[in-house]
């Protein structure tokens, strides 16, 4: 599938959470809708004069079931913590289902019954819903949409613009679980041990972060696909900042570490499916780090940066022997169809 | 692909705006979530205490360009129609694509200008979006989610429950020049002449419609997937009304007759993608009739039935031979991947 060299077909690169998809947003879809504003580049919109946050995300995510979830929870769980990063608990969902034919019909229960399990954690109403089905071969198994409105709680909302120099950079806990766990999964690799997926609803964290913190919390951004990296460098380029972190300090499990190193990945770039960044005022870092640790799924949050004010919009990382290197925006899809 | 006997598996004619999928989503999703309400049924659910509607669909069109639109078309305008059936305007739009890896960029880049003209008819917003690319084979070309917020601006909003006794039935123009247009397209049908597909937003005319009859507007419905012959099912389902049509009243395009007879098809099982089915009250029926025929996409406007009492929830047909015939809900897809 090599398309080196030719820029005018859709690559798998353009479907990761980093440069093409960056580039096939801005150019294509802002570009083309002069109507959509920079609430593009939040993980939600915000609408309704603010009082109401709009996400939406298609999950593809291949194998459907893995350790830790499956497609539903995944569906469920993604949506509502793109707007719980902008600040709004999710309270109205949409589901699109597009099936192949052939999909048995206990996959599909299985499926809703975790949508409607994952639902339940937040008291999330399924309001909408379409099903398509396609031949054989049209599609692979099933792919589902949420799209989710939620009322906002936070005021001001956080926003991927808000980080500024002095501000210190939170991670919820371990990442690249979710991805190594969906790669295991999908290769039968049986050296990965029990590793499971870190999907769940971040939801209860960010209202308990929010009430610690108050207008403190500048940004959240749960580090889906282009993992920890993708999402600090986009909150430095909308922020116009510089983010250093200690690369020693950002929180690995020793098997997702193990793994990256046997198949030449890096954790900063792997997705996850639970877990967020925060960038808060330098008062605040204490009190949101507490919270976070007080929170069932912020055990092993810790605080791994700064904001700077220059380079604007680059990341960096101070590595354990002292050096300091680029963190860039991952540039394709290093795992397809982890979500 | 004969699945005959075998109810453990997806069938296509789970996906057809029928029977199947009617049992799909009662049995499976209503079942499933206990947070689901009635208003799952209809083409629009109400939310934030009934000020905003919202709405979703997936498509899945093959082919992707055809006479009178594109995906992008019908993908902005079948989510804007079905928030306009519970008398909302589209305020806010989501855009969930999922791209198979080569799909050319210069198509990508017309149906995004679909997008953009098709959301600049109603002063749509886009507001968030995503995009996932899969591997070559494991989707066809693109499939799109829209997932809409409308304001509510009918009180009462019109809804499928609220067919009653003595109700006029007035259908919004020619029936089935959608799903005859994407057939031709697909099938390279040159005996189909000119036909184009109806897409189009109805918006407007229901606007119109509202501003003529006020509460008398009881139920709206686009009669897209399963053609007027779903919608008028779906409506005497959730009135537990009896609906009774006169088959020669129902505006039928010459091409479409034809083709239908060819194909052994009945107009009022093909899908539309701009015409609506109203039931309005019987003081008001001729006022929303001349406001339809004002509109520019309700020329063709004409009463075709009546509600009545009994049998409850069935829809039957006076056919030109003065006989009576049941106009049952399509069972299955007959014209898969329509929209």
């Amino acid at each position: 599938m090599s398309n080196a060299g030719n820029d005018e077909i859709i690559t798998l690169g353009h479907g990761g959470g980093g440069r093409l998809m960056h580039e096939l947003i801005t150019e294509e879809l802002l570009v083309a809708s002069d109507t959509m504003s920079a609430d593009e580049l939040e993980d939600a919109a915000l609408i309704a004069g603010g009082r109401l946050a709009m996400s939406t995300d298609s999950f593809v995510v291949q194998p459907l079931f893995f350790p830790g979830g499956d497609i539903g929870t995944l569906a469920v769980n993604g949506t509502v913590n793109d707007l719980a990063m902008r600040g709004a608990t999710a309270r109205w969902l949409s589901v699109g289902m597009i099936i192949e034919e052939g999909l048995p019909l206990s996959d599909l229960r299985r499926i809703v019954a975790s949508i409607r399990d994952a639902c339940a954690v937040d008291g999330v109403h399924v309001v909408t819903g379409d099903t398509k089905v396609v031949n054989h071969g049209a599609a692979d198994r099933i792919f589902i949409n949420t799209t989710g409105v939620g009322e906002v709680f936070a005021d001001p909302a956080p926003g991927a613009t808000r980080a500024q120099a002095g501000d210190a950079v939170v991670v919820s806990g371990t990442v690249g679980d979710h991805g190594v766990a969906i790669l295991a999964a999908r290769e039968e690799l049986g050296l990965m041990g029990e590793l499971h997926s870190d999907c769940a609803s971040l939801l209860s964290m960010v209202s308990d972060m929010w009430h610690a913190t108050g207008d403190g919390l500048h940004c959240l951004r749960d580090a889906t696909r282009g993992g920890l990296a993708a999402a600090l460098n986009e909150i430095a380029m909308s922020s116009g900042a510089a983010i250093e972190i200690e690369e020693q300090a950002v929180p690995v499990r020793r098997e997702v570490h193990g793994a990256c190193e046997l198949l030449g990945l890096s954790p900063l770039e792997i997705a996850n499916e639970g877990k967020l960044v925060a960038i808060v005022s330098a008062d605040h870092a204490d009190e949101a780090l507490a919270a976070m640790r007080a929170h069932p799924l912020g055990g092993d949050a810790a605080i791994i940066g700064t904001v700077g004010e220059a380079p604007a919009g680059r990341v960096s990382a101070r590595t354990p022997l002292g050096t300091t290197r680029l963190v860039d925006l991952p540039a394709g899809e290093l795992l397809p169809r982890i979500c």
